[in-house]
């Protein structure tokens, strides 16, 4: 949490008038390029009460200029949420070019602004009395407040231009490849951008065309702002012919913006999941494997001699099939009667229809949400469940005093998808849930009149390996998790090479999953996130899926009649458990560390989730 | 077009390298507070031929990052267009505080860019090299995106922060109050918001709850750009106790942004329609008062004579009544049919509902049009022509390297409303377009089966004074218009006092459409237009109409087979005409006036409406 820049003397607290609304600047220009001790020699001399009370009416003043210009970016970053929900859920085709020069202009505005000189001399202002010896005023809300502008000040001016100009380069190119080898099915075609020396390949994209994952996308956007610069960009080939590739591109930012972490890996993880090492995930991740492995051979061992006996079919007498008769119509009134019923606000948000599923919009008071309607009835509900728990966050997320401040963002990544997953997996895929849901998609559908709550419950809950990880179940989803943080992992460390991710990958498949890789697009050619940059992301998948049983267990403490209530379909209960223990405190503590063992007594436990799943599936099973 | 700020010498052209990308910025740095005569002086010196080639380069460098600069800005401001669409069509009713908020951060980033001192630096260079001896290089598309730079810039820095600041508070404030007055059919609670010295009323509104009027919004945004800066605005009382009120402050406004037009009144006009004058509009307006005024009584008398008689309900055996038959979803069926065999292209814009319908969105490549349905189906379909007309405009702006360039701009609100009404007014209340249409509405509306093409066309087209100007036909609306210019524009020279204003509206509307005002709420209040400083908007709309029958004259000659290619409901000639003679010429014109005489052979000629309306009127009243 400190300055890469060298150390600021600032002018006397004693000196300095109480109120002075030109109070920052006045300082800044008294700034001599003071040594660190010389510094605390101005903190020390200033002891008296008197001099005290300056410091603290000063800090005061200077924290609401900080708000006031952190309110403002954060408003333009509102818009660009709606710039982008609007793109995916509008924008007619042909708006996409000029709609790509739109964003780049404003992105390049609220850059400018995150990396303000202005902005900084506050900052370090507020640090130093903070440091300082007299008391410091500011609630632990504000206090937060700093902390994180001071670490977002921090990464986004330590990255030179150049390094941003090559990131956006590499990124730009590397997504272009990324379309073209995965429908060929040829990582070959697509290493050459992963690597340092390959050829180049000249992309000309547009946004428009880039799917959008299955999340909040401030997050991920902040993560790829630099995609998203390079939209509009008109890239040429002759002097960027050099250009580093991806690897080594993602090495050098987190090197410069997050070298204080010690690792390229570190820096990848903490654009997503703050305070996660990479040794620590290590651990988390070795758990779930040690339990996970050994349950889905269980399974699959006992499906096989089912399948033998002809008893599969009872266990799952799916009504899950897909069909003409599951109207669309009728899926979207199903699916807006249960996003209003889980608790989203229809008056603070929007559901809408988009190919790719995602909760975004411009804020808390106005989250879209979207989802799809095919044949397979379930995806579109699911995917509203999901994106609900996304929207239940964000409309929970602070307001007030703290509206458009960093202490009201979501936490992580990775607590954003516990409160997705806490709904989608934890209580729509629960027993009590299709007690009360099953007359309801009885009503809607005729033909589901004598599928019982039971066959509902059994035909969404089945495990079985896959290829894809955006289709997998809850059991083999957080292998293919494990998969591909041990790939990025060694392609950060420089222990597994480029041109080794396909053969690495079928092994893995082999080992985690039990599964044949027929080629590399259903391997590893299949998720966006490396050809955007998003190295550090797949983990947050799972860490979500670990606090998600965290806190439902937390929840169930805290609410013994919780099972009831859903079976009754009243979510208010635990909308509002969550609203107070996870949303209301958006980025007030460093780390979802804190946050667990604040509202759950305990860090992340990895076995809460093996727990759940080894229970769940063994009754279903009968293991 | 010229600067009020004083004279400043550049730098000698001769001393200047040919090709620096810090032209601009070296140019500023040298410049001295010199005097008129001293920089002329330095023209005068280099007018050897090498000199001028060096001129040349310099300009062209120049215009290059005037363009840069002036892209920013229109990209940022169709993000407002963005903003402003959803709002109205899109955004839940919760959102609108924050999004306040977003729209107020991002006028404020516009607003610093328009008035940025850099780019004041490059239009004086630009402009100093252009009277220059040196010959300009650029072409009359460039010199024209050079000339409206300048005029914008002079418009956004004359007005001083404290003007700004003045004129926002009063619009919000004048704005509540009307639609409380409104309410009360009560002039005399909203007079104060009019009058200088009157109480203060104290508003917290919402844009939100802003009637958008029929026009494409960024034209009417920008001349309103202080009442959305104002949105969020938190007024007190306190020291604001003393602002001027409307009709003063847009004298100022007027006396302060331009005052070279020599008079309150032209700097209102000036907003929508450059180069119109009062006198020259008095002059339009008296021609038009003198055709119509006798057309309507003439008219009038008809009708009465034959309500005695009954052979009204012969001459208008109406098929448009409202009633519950009229589905709404067939209505949008066939809006969305016309608008498309109009020309509207769909790849490269939408169709929605809202409240009031209007054209908007992000620009050329992305044109959102609304419409409305209710039980009168006619006025979904006379909606969505109307928006079509507007949006034909937009989607046929020059784009290339014009794209997002002042040149590419719609050149009036005036020319802009030409376009819808040559629609909707000249083609779809037209005979030969019944022929085509009506077999649409009976297809899609069975009990329309026996109503015939010409009881389409005669149901479309009645004249009946009225009360409402919205609700106004087209022989009408003119002296809706001619009674509003004549009281706003005696506002401004203080020969009609604020008070006189509803006393002048009863009068007027019984001279000019022999009806009698039951109350200030059909009367006087009923436009949202004053309340928000739009002062000189109204003259737009019958300007608009005049145009459409001058430009309607000359395709007709363009093309003679118009009518019969209507009949076809083969719309292209037409809009393929349009497109190249109005459309793609954008804002290359100075003047309405120029851009007539180049399509048309004349200026504006308020006879071409009288003759037109006479003829058809005359004709259908049998007169």
């Amino acid at each position: 949490m400190s300055f890469r820049a060298g150390g600021s003397a600032v002018a006397s607290a004693a000196s300095r008038p109480a109120r002075t609304s030109a109070l920052a600047i006045a300082a800044g220009e008294s700034r001599a390029p003071g040594s660190d001790s010389s510094r605390r020699g101005v903190a020390t001399k200033c002891s008296a009460t008197a001099a005290a009370a300056v410091v603290i009416e000063g800090q005061r003043e200077l924290y609401g200029q900080l708000c006031k210009k952190l309110k403002e970016v954060e408003r333009l970053a509102g818009i660009q949420g709606l710039l982008s929900w609007d793109e995916q859920v509008m924008m007619p085709a042909g708006g996409a070019a000029s709609r790509a020069n739109q964003k780049t202009a404003l992105a390049a505005v609220i850059h400018e602004k995150k990396v303000d000189a202005g902005l900084g001399d506050l900052l370090r202002q507020l640090q130093e009395e903070q440091e300082g010896e007299a008391a410091s005023e500011l609630s632990v809300h504000e206090a937060a407040v700093v902390r994180d502008a001071v670490r977002d000040y921090n990464h986004e001016t330590r990255k030179s231009a150049e390094l941003a100009g090559r990131e956006a380069d590499v990124e730009a190119r590397a997504y272009a490849a990324w379309v073209a080898a995965r429908k060929d099915g040829d990582w070959e075609a697509f290493a050459p951008s992963m690597e340092e020396n390959g050829p180049d390949i000249l992309p000309r994209f547009s946004v428009a065309h880039l799917p959008i994952l299955t999340l909040v996308p401030r997050a991920f956007f902040a993560a790829c702002s630099s995609l998203r610069k390079n939209n509009n960009t008109k890239t040429t080939t002759g002097k960027n012919a050099k250009l580093g590739k991806m690897v080594s591109v993602k090495r050098d930012v987190a090197e410069a913006t997050r070298s204080e972490l010690g690792g390229a890996y570190e820096g990848c993880l903490d654009q997503f999941e703050r305070g996660m090492s990479t040794e620590r995930l290590r651990e988390v991740f070795g758990e779930l494997k040690a339990g996970l492995v050994p349950l889905l051979r269980a399974i699959q061992e006992k499906v096989a001699k089912e399948d033998k006996s002809g008893a599969a079919a009872e266990r799952h007498p799916t009504p899950l099939h897909s069909g003409e008769q599951w109207g669309k119509d009728e899926q979207a009134a199903l699916c807006r009667d249960m996003a209003e019923k889980l608790g989203f606000d229809m008056s603070k948000g929007r559901l809408d229809v988009s190919v790719h599923p995602f909760t975004g919009g411009p804020g808390p008071s106005d989250v879209r949400i979207t989802t799809r309607y095919s044949n397979n009835w379930m995806e579109g509900v699911a995917g509203t469940v999901h994106e609900v728990g996304h929207a239940l966050y964000e409309q929970g997320r602070p307001g007030g005093d703290m509206e458009d401040l960093p202490v009201s963002r979501a936490l992580s990544m990775g607590v954003h998808e516990s409160q997705s997953l806490l709904w989608e997996r934890m209580v729509f895929q629960s027993r009590p849930f299709w007690k009360f849901a099953a007359p309801l998609v009885r009503a809607r559908f005729p033909h589901t009149k004598g599928v019982s709550d039971e066959a509902f419950y059994r035909g969404l809950n089945r495990v079985a390996p896959s290829l894809i990880r955006v289709d997998a179940d809850e059991v083999t989803y957080p292998l293919h998790i494990i998969l591909r943080f041990e790939i990025e992992q060694g392609l950060m460390d420089g222990s597994i090479a480029v041109k080794d991710v396909p053969s690495v990958w079928v092994s893995k498949m082999k080992e985690l999953l039990g599964v044949d890789v027929p080629g590399d697009a259903e391997g590893c050619l299949q998720d966006i996130h490396w050809s955007v940059g998003a190295f550090g992301y797949f983990p947050s998948y799972t860490l979500g899926a670990v606090m998600a049983c965290q806190f439902l267990e937390a929840a169930k403490l805290a609410l013994p009649d919780l099972d009831s209530s859903l079976e009754d379909g009243n979510f208010e209960p635990l909308k509002t458990w969550l609203n107070r223990e996870v949303h209301a405190r958006g980025s007030l503590f460093a780390s979802p560390d804190e946050l667990l063992t604040e509202v759950t007594g305990d860090i992340m436990r990895p076995s809460a989730l093996v727990e759940h799943l080894k229970s769940k599936y063994t009754e279903i099973y009968d293991l």
